[in-house]
């Protein structure tokens, strides 16, 4: 059986996201969503309420499962017997910063591939930070995530809206 | 009449910024420099430092005007009727990176386009950063800023270099 | 006014080049689609069928012409009294080639001035080239082309199956 | 069982391709090897050729096949019951251009999709034009091809070298 | 006698920055490798380490010099009557930014000009900020750095590490 | 002694090749412009010709000597004494196919490096191919090459309008 890993902050998932989980859920048997916990680095939304996210978008999936980790990507591979990262990509500036980041595991860990999925054309423009910087000021992001979690990012990123809507 | 905006920070204007200025405000009807006022980001300049620079510099082009605004630059665009965004284009990195904030505007705004002007070569390897890196340094930045703002670059990022001067 | 040259090979004409042409139609008061004719560069329809392909698909638009010529593309910008010229801009490789063109155009003749759209992203994989390969293995051109044109370019470029069709 | 296949000219066969069979072959249950035949390209060996040379370095891998097809690499895929187009990526340039014939593919046939490997560094400069260059003027080809088909190439690409090596 | 400068932060010294350091002492008469002190950036290492972990790795080297400088390279190059600044280039994305900065420096200091070389596959992956990160998490680091400094970046970064292998 | 060698076709020579021999003239002891004679491809102007035309813009310069070599560049190298191949880089697309080139050279002649050289920012378009492309459609090539081979170029590329003129 053929476990892979698409690792990622999700910080929040993104249609482009969930495109690329569906594609590689249905190229390996079973498909593991690392939620990177990373301390140095502050992300908008909790660990708990991103793996909560893409529970919500994502639970459906047969053989999908969610988790988070912290650490060497490589490690929480093994320690979830994949032997494969899955990883989207969008741009020359994506491919280079992945390309590096494969390479490397692969030294670490010889025993750990990493396959690129294309993203879809149109969720080629789309990244997390796109969906916190458009929904803070209150735009529309109804085509950048799923509408299980629309309300809940805009309430998180635009509360001031919240209240504007409430009068 | 086509009335197009020119996004930036202006942190400071450069000589780069100043030839798509001059080159847009030729090819629309009306242009209208917007200073974007980010509270999330430090800037050397303030808003009004930087408006103020580019008023002196470009104060005299017939058809633009300086204004600041902070929130969605489509928001922007729509309060003062412009259709048309124009940004200037040096490398491949800038490419991708305004290539994806173009598809997001047209996404979340779909009455307002972005059109591309290619940087002139001997300004290409310009940026507001340089500038303030050389200038804080006490380099010479006569080659890439505008004659009536160097002074004030320099006394602001440099002022021991203007004691040192005084002696 | 403001003309514009939207130059190009059109062989044949893709949805991608119809969404530039629609939308530098709007960017400009009038657009002037260029067929080059390229003497030394084998094509697979002529400039006739390459002009009269664009007239039945963009032929309606109000305020744009199709037109072929030959020789530099800065002399027609300026038969027609055209002060910019209009790129679509899909990918790095696109912007490289296209950055080097504009500044030899500006260079050569700096009265003309060239701006680049960003190609919509379902139609980002696009090419004339990808149309034709596809059309020669009998694949299917609908996502790719104008249903005006379709038949036109497998009769073309796929004959035996037009043939295999009959009986 | 998941069946990939991994198109390519491989004109002739190097080092950095057999490293892509060796990986894909671990992350797929079968992988099928697809020589393409391309009548309007001409190559510096018959196909025939270039499927025996890929049959000595890679025909003892079990899961393992090496065939040749032309026409569309989807209609070659659904003929052998594949769902997954495997490509080694080494550099920008090869990124764009596959990730367009990616996206292609996908829009011509929605049951095919591409995965991309990232190429061993050190196989990152290699290329099948590169090994026939070298070999016609004589240099030593023995870190790019595997030794089975080496003696091969070499008399294939300079002959004269091999009567020069007779006297 | 041709003076070289090779600069950086070297935070730490990584194999593929001594790959490059071997080869311009190779190429130039005197190589003076010039470890950045930036009082704005933090740095996992001093000045003194890094200047000292250069020393252990490449202080047998007979034409290498290690120094540190801050402001202007254009200046600590003139300091050391050197007219050649060397730097590597392992990506486009690593291209793009050193392509910028030569050229403001030749803008700045016309008499110093800029040469690169492109880093070793092997290397090519290889960065500070990944050797960091790998050993932050007690990852394996030996053939991303010399062995004379390999313990001294563990203990330092990695103390937690150092702890549990001594119980 | 350091020699260096500047490969090319120079068809024909540039403002740009111009600037990249002056350069590298100066950080070299001694430099040899190669002109490559490739039989396979045909060029605008015959081997002599290029020579001609590089000892008529750079053949003042007491360190550069002018020669042509077909075969592989490293075997010219040697035959020359020089340990090192000079490149100039424009562009992205330039970087990676020098990248693989030099990348080679290495792999088949380990006493041979590459050094690159950014190419002036106003040369930064311009290529012999643009050149010819100018040149024959007898537009001002003023800005691209020399004064001293304007002519030839001109009367070679464009004799219709060398008789026109005649009139």
């Amino acid at each position: 059986m053929k476990i892979a890993v698409y690792p990622g902050s999700f910080d929040p998932v993104t249609l482009g996201h969930l495109d690329v989980i569906k594609r590689a859920a249905t190229i390996f048997d079973k498909l593991i969503v690392g939620v990177l916990v990373n301390s140095a680095k502050t992300s908008a939304f909790s660990p708990n309420e991103r793996v909560d996210m893409l529970r919500r978008v994502a639970g459906e999936l047969e053989n999908v499962e969610i988790r988070h980790f912290n650490g060497l990507l490589v490690d929480f591979c093994r320690e979830n017997g994949a032997s494969v990262i899955v990883k989207g990509l969008r741009a020359v500036s994506d491919f280079e910063y992945e390309f590096q980041m494969a390479l490397t595991n692969r030294k670490i860990a010889n025993d750990v591939d990493t396959v690129f999925l294309t993203t879809t054309p149109e969720y080629m423009y789309l990244s997390s930070s796109i969906v916190r910087e458009v929904a803070r000021y209150g735009g529309d992001i109804s085509d950048f995530v799923s509408s299980e979690i629309e309300d809940e990012i805009k309430s998180k990123l635009f509360p001031r809206g919240e209240k504007a809507g409430e009068m």
